[in-house]
């Protein structure tokens, strides 16, 4: 079952189900306004929804029309991002002269989320010096999940997954990592693709918790990196009973993988530039791959063995968020 | 003027005004149904509500039953808490073995925001042993903020004023600052005094974007700390500067100052336990006051030169989460 949300005078815009062609789509409303009131009666609104996705596949709805998509949750109550590629955190860590992962516990950061970005907004940033980038990722949102569960126990909490843009200034990023108080600066909102699908929508793409897809990043349309889902050192479930520990998770929390990174980096390429120039510095001593320029597009996908996209690309340009065409301050109305 | 939100069949009550006495309030809820439809649109709510204000002076209305008061905001969408207090973090970080503040910046971490326990709920925690502390923090609540503010733009988006109980699992703390991502386990969900008031309310207790009142913190009926709130290096107006640097603020964002802390911290004592066992541990080599156990209370209070406490006490008893008779999922629904 595939999910959206259509733009709408509201900031949570209104549930639709959309066809795993991607073509059509019908509204969910009936069963529940938002989303989000969907996931807070999961267990009641699942099944109701599922008969709709039934519908929509035999040619109920009306055609999508993929500008008036906004992110699935426009907004969420919390986003907890995870960096659970090992490859990744190892590349990082060796950038920024600190232990690659000081504890045995997942690594994870509480992030803004109070505003998703939809798949094809512009991302408006103040300055192209805060070093614009990017970092492509899987997440998953759950449904309410108590206090104290195990990981088997929070595998069945997995409501959807998505993928997520989580750009990211990194000029920010050192400093605000050696605070201790992770990152303030260094990550405004967050982008998420187009669908929010149930995890047996991906078939083999989905197994121990882990999407088992590559994430293809393109930046002005040049294949970036096309790393593999499935290496995830923890699944979903150990990252929520992670976030579980000392607090009950509300329904529509956000979960994220980290940037999706492989040991094999040199053929799968990065989902971020700071992971990019982090190798170039490492293996060639200087860091030659630029960050992100004002104009500059991002696309992020995932195929899966057929050739579909079932989670839906996100393709955003990067903009001035000083630029008087630009709606800077949307987020906070 | 003083708000208030009374606990009804929805996450995120009902708003009403109290009268400055704190005996009587009346609904609000032909102004906005919420505190955070209010904040939503604080211009065309603020003068409505001061008009109910009046009325509740007056004589109108009901007597408060405080027992039904939630936290003003019983969830949030964003809670971003600063340590503005050096006096704190000078202590903090001798105590962590860390730089007290390695960049020019403001420190502050983005923290769970969906859900904020009200002033006289049980708090409910999984173990003792994971070293539980209270922080007792002056807060604010902004209106919509457009991202790159300064600070003289920011005081003006200074809506409501609330005291805040940050608890914290200081067992964790320690490893979670140095993996650089900030806090997760260590930080569960936070309390809210029951009254968010106006500036204006608090008379000569607000002058420079700060808290010029003491918050007196007892533990178990024993007075643990009393120090100054308007010590804090930065006002909230750069603190709020500093969050939306890089985004823009959603209405309803909650700015906390950090554990206020004074420099002649023997004679105002502390607001948390760290603290406290941070100074007994460098004046005298051995920490010797415990964390809380189950049963503790924890009371905060900021009392004004007349003797009134505009922002109300937070009197909370720590439980824990695994007995039976406490919802601890209670948060997640």
């Amino acid at each position: 079952m595939r999910l959206a949300t259509i733009r709408n005078e509201t900031p949570d815009g209104a549930l639709a189900v959309v066809s795993s062609d991607g073509r059509r789509c019908l509204s969910a409303v009936t069963v529940a306004p938002t989303l989000q009131a969907a996931l807070d009666d999961w267990k009641g609104a699942e099944d109701r929804l599922r008969r709709l996705s039934v519908a929509v596949e035999s040619g109920e709805g009306a055609p999508l029309d993929a500008a008036a998509l906004a992110a699935p949750l426009p907004r969420a109550w919390q986003w907890l991002d995870g960096s659970a590629f090992d490859a990744h955190g190892r590349l990082m860590a060796r950038l920024f002269g600190l232990q690659a992962k000081p504890g045995p516990r997942p690594l994870m950061y509480q992030g803004m989320s109070h505003q998703f970005l939809g798949p094809y907004d512009d991302v408006p940033l103040p300055r192209e010096s805060d070093d614009i980038d990017f970092e492509g990722e899987f997440g998953v949102v759950t449904d309410a999940v108590p206090m104290g569960v195990s990981p088997s126990q929070a595998a069945a909490h997995i409501a959807l997954v998505v993928i997520v843009n989580d750009w990211s200034l990194r000029a920010f990023a050192r400093e605000e990592m050696q605070t201790g108080f992770g990152w303030i600066h260094a990550k405004p909102a967050c982008s998420l693709g187009p669908y929010a699908i149930t995890p047996d929508a991906l078939g083999a793409g989905w197994d121990r918790s882990r999407v088992q897809l590559r994430l293809r990043v393109e930046v002005n349309g040049a294949r970036f990196g096309e790393p593999q889902g499935g290496e995830m050192s923890v699944g979903f479930d150990e990252l929520i009973a992670h976030a579980a520990a000392t607090r009950a998770l509300c329904a529509g929390t956000v979960v994220g993988s980290g940037t999706v990174s492989n040991d094999d980096y040199l053929a799968s390429g990065s989902a971020c530039i700071a992971e990019r120039r982090a190798i170039e510095l490492l293996d060639h001593g200087a860091a030659t791959t630029p960050f992100l320029r004002f104009g500059d597009r991002v696309r992020m996908n995932a195929i899966d063995r057929t050739g579909r996209s079932p989670l839906g690309a996100i393709d955003q340009r990067v903009v001035s968020s000083r630029a008087a065409d630009v709606g800077s301050a949307e987020g906070a109305v």
